[in-house]
């Protein structure tokens, strides 16, 4: 960090500013340029994920199991990562903006800009899946396009919750999830302990969501993103599922919209206080106390990668 | 890039031909030592992808599922990245040269020398998985080489489209496919974005591939390479399943030709517009205007690594 | 190792100790820091093990199968291994705890501190996946909490012998897994062998518990971990499995316990005796006789990666 | 190279005997080093590979289907690679020696230490996991060790062909597939091509070995190694399964001896031919012509990760 003097912030960076005149033409381009990238990185995981869901929903075994999915998101959320990378860096979920803004690692007035570019991705690609699948889904459903039933196909695209979960295990099943993941995504940029190889953060940010789905799946469709949700199941119901996508479960569509970024923080939390409060003084800076200096690494990636 | 002063660019760098005299020898010898690497690197990939077909189609259930296709394409392309290497670029896929070319980072006059090389690792890898599972081809489907039926097997060599699919369908799967193929592969490589981490490109790619094939694979079997596609089809036209082959799926052959490089070239450019025009000049290089320099880091891999 | 001076021993090193003073509010924070630390990564791997488990138990094909198990409990252990860190090692084990004291990487004092943090780690994982799936369990065994029969979910948390297997049968099954496990860790830590590379130690220790899964887990579910197993068999009897959890399997549940730190120091001598004493002195240490430096490296993690 | 000056050979290297006085007492004691690495990196392979296939055959489903299998042998192979490491080179196949010593990157006076240490250790394993699974062996096949038949348990240990393959078309199996395993091992260790990243060379190979069970295993097992076949097969004629482990499959345990051999050598001369001899001098040593250096570089492993 100090040889090069000008850490690369996820966002928009404090330092860049001082350097180039903060004139508002500039700081529109930051915005546009941050947002493209959020939204081309969001877009691209929910191709790669929603593409998933839709070859098992309707390949009945023969075209991937519930593990195919678990793979499609993990592996989306690695290149989506590789995609949206040290410009915009990748949060492609508004419970992990949220959270950046919630322990300042990212600027507050940020947030719409990536919420607004996470929701156009993630509408996009469901507009884009309905598209290639369009002759699949009409096929498979005999085009009736139904939220439940034998046939359902709206679960392709948001997430329904299990007929035994009621809203209360829901909202503790979502903010569990979320608070999991941003635990470990806190962990895994915590550069005093032992994070991410440099380079292999796509990947390992890929395995964690590949974990969550493999245990924390099953209840609900783990979500733990509100803009992951609900962009896809308005898109739905404009296309043809109509409003039952949001009457669906006893009206789950807000629950993953209100839990995750109650979980983001709380797990994100949980590790500053377990583990990064604790973090010794590195020897070189001499015998101080243990203090935080969490906030000065920027998440997900490293600082020294261009 | 400058400590170094040679990059070494994926097909025949230019800066190569500046220092070795450009005499006909050296062309011709060029032309043999980057086809014979592509064409090896293509055979291997397509030996592991055809041979995994193989097991899944014609042990039904016993020695794997739809999964290890999958991974069968992907980690074979994986090894066929270490094959290829720094020689060829191992593009294995005309689909990709096409784009690269379109993009500057190869030499027009090496993308006959590569289709040509693809398509004949792509031949011999087909002629090869045929003898080796001679035996189980005439057990399995006993003696009756069909496109179509229960016992079919030419879907282990050439992909087909699923019964519902249309031409214009199809079309769309694969021209989509293709350009998510290559808009991951461009910011793969860009490295003022996150790219893959030097040494970890075949893996990344093979990752890739893995995602297409779980996400965008039921429609028409990713095919998304012309190259893999049409010269097994040949070959399995000679060796006994006969017109067929062709005529299958509507005429469904020269969609894999025809649509990849279009998808290709449609992906990488759409990473260029979002992203890749909008990278900041690097610190140290002054702080002028935004702009491409996209097309002087070679695709795939990184410039340093012998 | 010379040129930094101050390994980061796993526990409390002894170098720290010279040059802070050893008083008693120090060591007592040091306790503490070590305690949370591996009590958060026991709990992270612990919640992602035993939600897969739930998942594959409860889903009935339908939410991943058993390997979704080996890596649910695979890449949960390199989750922990980021989130424990340098911080206490993340053990999350103690027979790797025990196994590490045996051979001086961690001093017998801390023990007891590892042990208890692994516990609470263990027995509160066990509480939060009985409280996030606690719609699931009751709507699956329809309020019924057994050990055995069809619809048994205790499994869900400790484990149970298969009902082939013998007591003693288990005992060798626990000890030679134990064995492996630890054999294969020293190997990963050898900076004199091929250790595994710098910052991939979580995906090394994650792919090792996964092979033990795939090959070494039928007969017995694959403990291999006293406070692994324990703690979540304590919560089942309190949470209204009853005495059942600890006389099913003709009393299994001392097995766990009683064979992995066995198992653990035998497979870690086994890989000092047939590779570690063997040795050469380094080329620049001169031409001496082999001896065995193995405890001056620390296990699982590389000295330099802060 | 230059600046270590110490290149550390697989196996025996020429380098040092200059150094250490070859006196007989140090050669018996090298001999001893890299036999006994050897020996346990193939038992560790060969524990995790039989074990794996155990759970599968006798699990019936419920512990793995034949892709657990694949991963079972791959990343045993890993762990064998990590155990063996830089001190045998861990071949842990006498195809892999076999090839080297005909490639000249081993003294062809270590291959009956290798030869004998595979065997070895493939024999202990074979043994080990009887032992551990003995309970299930003997629950499974009701006391009654057969060949053949639905209950047939001798596959655990050796292979055998799938009843369509005729003794030729079985030696073409295991000629090619062996073939593919060096040719891409070659690919992995050429450091003027794109090999293996430092530290990840277990990784890659494991996902080699992966990609051969994916794609090349259901003619006959993919035993592609004699050493690991005819140990386990030697074992079971005398543990009770008879004979038979040598008459079944008219005769088949020869071809697993003999084929692999030819077919390494195949292979890595393959990848000599079409890549390795057309290396370009690097930049530095001036423009000569190009010449193959690959028999400098020790396999599988960088030169310089002590």
């Amino acid at each position: 960090m100090k040889d090069n003097g000008q850490p690369v912030e996820v966002g928009v960076s404090q330092q860049k500013e001082v350097k180039v005149p903060k004139h508002k033409v500039w700081l529109r381009n930051e915005f546009v340029r941050v947002g493209l990238a959020e939204s081309l990185c969001t877009y691209v995981m929910m191709v790669f994920g929603l593409g998933s869901v839709a070859q098992v929903v309707m390949g009945e075994g023969a075209f991937g199991q519930y593990l195919s999915i678990n793979l499609g998101f993990a592996v989306g959320v690695a290149m989506g990562v590789h995609v949206g990378g040290t410009v915009s860096g990748a949060h492609m979920n508004a419970a992990v903006s949220f959270t950046m803004c919630t322990f300042g690692r990212l600027a507050w007035r940020m947030l719409p800009v990536y919420v607004f570019a996470q929701l156009l991705g993630s509408f996009l690609a469901a507009g884009t899946i309905f598209a290639v699948y369009y002759e699949a889904i009409y096929d498979y459903s005999g085009g009736n396009l139904t939220v439940t039933g034998v046939k359902a196909t709206a679960g392709i695209f948001a997430t329904y919750p299990a007929p035994y979960l009621s809203l209360f295990g829901g909202f503790i099943d979502q903010v569990f999830g979320t608070a999991m993941l941003l635990l470990c995504l806190m962990a895994l940029s915590d550069q005093k302990n032992k994070p991410a190889a440099a380079g292999s953060e796509p990947l390992a940010v890929g395995l964690l969501v590949l974990l969550i789905g493999i245990s924390l799946g099953s209840n609900s469709g783990y979500a733990i993103n509100p803009t992951r949700d609900i962009a896809p199941r308005v898109f739905t119901a404009i296309a043809g599922w109509g409003a039952d996508v949001f009457r669906s479960g006893n009206g789950w569509w807000w629950v993953p919209l209100v839990a995750p970024p109650i979980g983001g923080v709380f797990g994100a939390g949980l590790y500053k206080v377990f583990v990064e409060m604790h973090h010794q003084p590195l020897p070189e800076q001499g015998g101080g106390l243990a203090v935080d200096l969490g906030d000065e690494s920027p998440p997900l990636e490293k600082q020294n990668n261009t």
